[in-house]
């Protein structure tokens, strides 16, 4: 009986990218994909309301770390994917942002593919793009640059890409993932290739009630993020387009007024 | 009458991503927004059955270019978004892919905003991030690159961004949004470096059931395009990870042996 039921099951791993916070962010694809799985292996930054879409009898599991609790090592989710997916069929692994944008997902992929499970992979809106739009913040602009880069603050090694000093030095927006503290290296950087007065925002928890937004310039952005108390996770925008939001003029002006203020 | 009416109306501009293509690559917030609008005004390479979301008595217009049809100007766009929220409240701008990666939707906004009309974003899925992913190509890939640049073939003055020149000499992985038709330029740039056998790939119709893809390295992607016969719109990924694609080993191998026949 065990066994026959088992020929039946075709084992499928669906990787989606659940989106920057809000649950509604997530695509229809992906919701579609939640309502048939019968195992949800979900990380800590993903809002646990998307848990609603997925059938009251599928196995749901927490893999990511969250203040304070265990987590499981890249290992073990990889052979959680293996074991559940072979057991039940449909396994998702829901992951915040998308998948493939510094997400990890593909080492899981190319696990899963080595013990014949399918794969199949469903995009979410990266924090990268997604948070500064919902910020007003558009970062390509006609007329103002022609491209946008999207660089890890954290390398595997743990230190700062140095990808960022070549970054520095083009007229593309940068966003920075994961470099909240490595900010003060950051705004060294620029600071060295005398881009001081460039546009800076710093945003955590993006597109969620309890968001918090930095605006400011290389020369006054780290004042304002103690002032803000802008922690982690944080994305960093980095570029004239910065400006564009509907606070930075007000912002700067204030920010300008403290310092001459602190002079006298 | 009329009067009391107009007073009741709140006049608003949303602009919404429609992702790539595939119409279930919308975001829910995106539908949601869709469902209570009184007038959709959709970009050509906006997938139709999003329509079916909007309310059947909704006005919906076609404002973009498609294949022998007269299309609006950017300036009648942003002149319709203005009369038709102020007459019936929610005006939605469907566009492809994500309205502020080179989507000119900061433009749309601001020239609402001179009339007082509110707005609000929401991001969609950009080509850039989730066509490759959808392929199985990770646009970062731990161990093998540390950023991902997004530029556009096709500047104001339609010339190639000079931004890509620099991207050719960074380890990111290069996305080219708007490209195809400067493929032999931007191959040469590579070219030029000494990086020729780096793998490139093609990919037009992303997530639609018309969708081809063409993969090679620098020296061989020309004749693979033409095969293939990968049209506009296209977009042009760049960098070591497009080898994770599962027919590149195969497609490279058989590209070797076409060129070593041809030579004997």
């Amino acid at each position: 009986m065990m066994k026959a039921n088992n020929k039946n099951i075709s084992p499928l791993l669906t990787l989606i990218g659940a989106g920057p916070g809000d649950p509604d962010l997530i695509t229809v694809k992906g919701v579609k994909a939640l309502s048939k799985a019968k195992v949800v292996l979900y990380d800590a930054l993903v809002h646990l309301d998307l848990l609603n879409y997925v059938p009251e009898t599928s196995i749901k599991i927490l893999v990511g770390k969250r203040a304070g609790s265990l987590s499981y090592t890249q290992d073990e989710i990889n052979k959680l994917i293996v074991k559940y997916a072979k057991k039940y069929g449909r396994v998702v692994r829901l992951k915040g942002g998308d998948p493939f944008i510094f997400g990890r997902g593909k080492e899981e992929i190319d696990y899963a593919t080595k013990f014949g499970i399918k794969n199949e992979v469903i995009p979410g809106l990266t924090s990268s793009t997604s948070l500064p739009a919902l910020q007003g913040i558009s970062l390509t602009t006609r007329g103002v640059n022609e491209s946008f880069w999207v660089v890890t603050g954290t390398t595997q090694s743990g230190l700062l890409s140095s990808d960022i000093s070549l970054a520095a030095r083009s007229t593309a927006t940068v966003v920075v993932l994961m470099g909240r503290n490595k900010l003060l290296e950051i705004i060294s950087i620029y600071k060295s290739l005398g881009r001081e007065n460039l546009p800076i925002a710093l945003i955590q928890n993006g597109s969620l009630p309890n968001e918090k937004i930095a605006l400011g310039t290389m020369k006054t952005i780290e004042e304002e993020v103690c002032r803000k108390g802008v922690g982690t996770p944080a994305i960093i925008v980095i570029g004239e387009v910065v400006n564009q939001h509907p606070d930075y003029l007000f912002k700067t002006i204030e920010q300008k007024l403290l310092q001459d203020y602190s002079k006298n």
